[in-house]
């Protein structure tokens, strides 16, 4: 069991280091990315930290310059809009801007014990992009898709871009400690399957297979692809991550025999405790003591969060565990 | 075929008709609110025209001013956040606040010959109470999942009084010449299956029935419930309305024997003529020539649309039926 977002604004002590330094501050000074990443381990028994890094972080590399406006998320000052400005992007990626990751997961290995693991993790091809060419979030990510079907050949170029960029980066988090490696495609439900299939899987894979290489375990997570998590699983991610649009008894009728993670709607921790008791147990329920399954949230933890509730949620979790392995 | 806001934005005539009129005056007005609803059906050869309307409408009938902020969509001044404020509001809702709409119905049946049907539509409870809480459309509809999971018997209140507007709104549509009517629940992509089966399904359900009474089919058009679709039937919906975030033949798989309405990506329509035509044929040969498909777009179109791209489809698909019952 970990959360997403188990690191973040729903804890005081994270808010109070917010105070002091900036979100761009807590990604470039690896003692206090791995601060926030250990926050959140000091106060539940969890089994895994996840490294605390912005996702369009790693862009910095080819040269993307991304600033957070306050409660809005990131935004990229100048969007890629046309296939000139995926050619001018540079021919190398400059490893040098993402090392800082590197030396905070070596802090964080350093400090959990080890049968807690740290996962590393990384934006998915399409995620990225997505940002990349809207400039921030959207609802509808119509310019995204708009470029994808006007700029094929474009798009396929800056989806190998970004996947080269990403292999490195968790090269380099893994060679650092990383036990296992979160890909986020937290958008990939804007698109119907046959275009998820043609232009989004193929980069998807590659990057999974990538990582795999090195012995190290991949969950793919994406929101909203409860119509085609079978092709998600064609990723070959050793986890599929799903949200909470899908009960998991019907998410592993799609995927076959693979390990599951998730799939809570987050909205729960702000439930009366009973209920959120019962809303996960109706989720451990569901997944039926299959041995592959992760507990998880179905996106991260929200904001509005108490830490109480989490404590509620990770102590039942535990003990509805605990009480399977006796029976 | 019909396609979902097939009256709006895209086409030059409603925007030269908007800056004479406001949102507010097409829906006040039963002339010009006919007239944005004929005006798609002057263009294209659409086998069906839905009356224009906005959502929110009808909840004036409850005293409830909505406004319409330029390009951000409707906004409810005082939003809905405490189980006192649904106390508040009036027993009886005020049917002559919705008449227009009638009226608006009785002009489009007369105009149109008896092969175009007309559609009436109304808003599904789930979706009129996310934007009443939510005070205007919402990412993650926070504050609506927040009121239902604290506030459960006031939830159950409202919906209770949003299905009586709701019921008497359609009656009148239909008494005012309507063919068939649409439910549009938007935002139910936003729960987990167990909260859309105890918390929505029963309310849209006796919609449903309520208007079956009358010998009038009914469509419920949801988006982001491809994980939960055999849910959404059991509305008991003679059609079921599916965005494109799951291929038609999985989409029957999950519904049954029943018809289904739908599904491609507006997006589409913004891409290469040859590219939109091929992705016009996918969704067609995945319904598989059933006889229960009507072809329609997984949202409505979107108002970057060239006129022209919405007459390749509609041509495409006549085309391919065409073809199809000469072979």
């Amino acid at each position: 069991m970990w959360l997403m977002r188990q690191a973040g604004r729903y804890l005081p002590e994270y808010r109070r280091l917010r105070e002091r330094y900036s979100l761009l501050d807590l990604c470039r000074q690896p003692e206090l990315a791995a601060e926030v990443t250990l926050q959140p381990l000091r106060r539940f028994p969890l089994d895994a930290a996840i490294i605390f890094a912005d996702i369009l972080w790693p862009l910095g590399a080819l040269g993307i310059q991304v600033t957070f406006a306050s409660g809005e998320g990131p935004v990229i000052a100048e969007p890629l809009r046309t296939p000139g400005q995926i050619d001018r992007l540079p021919a190398e990626p400059d490893e040098a801007a993402f090392q800082v990751t590197g030396e905070a997961i070596r802090i964080v290995r350093r400090e959990l014990p080890s049968s807690v693991a740290v996962i590393g993790f990384a934006g998915a091809p399409f995620t990225l992009a997505s940002y990349l060419i809207e400039g921030g979030s959207s609802r509808t990510y119509l310019a995204t898709k708009r470029f994808l079907l006007e700029h094929r050949s474009a798009w396929e170029c800056l989806l190998d871009r970004l996947c080269d960029l990403t292999v490195r980066y968790l090269h380099m988090q893994v060679a650092a400690g990383a036990d296992a490696v979160q890909l986020f495609d937290s958008w990939a439900g804007a698109l119907a399957p046959d275009l998820y299939r043609t232009a989004v899987l193929p980069w998807t894979r590659r990057i999974v297979h990538a990582v795999q290489m090195l012995g190290v375990p991949v969950i793919v997570f994406s929101t909203g692809t409860a119509g085609f998590l079978d092709l998600v699983a064609e990723t070959g991610a050793d986890v599929i991550g799903v949200d909470w649009r899908i009960d998991l008894d019907r998410a592993w009728q799609l995927i076959g025999a693979r390990a599951i993670q998730g799939n809570l709607d987050p909205a729960w921790l702000l439930a009366p405790r009973e209920e959120l008791r019962a809303a996960v147990r109706r989720v451990l329920e569901r997944a039926g003591g299959r041995p592959g399954h992760i507990f998880n949230l179905g996106h991260g933890v929200l904001p509005e969060t108490s830490p109480d509730a989490v404590a509620t949620l990770v102590a039942e979790v535990q003990t509805w565990s605990g009480r399977r392995s006796v029976a």
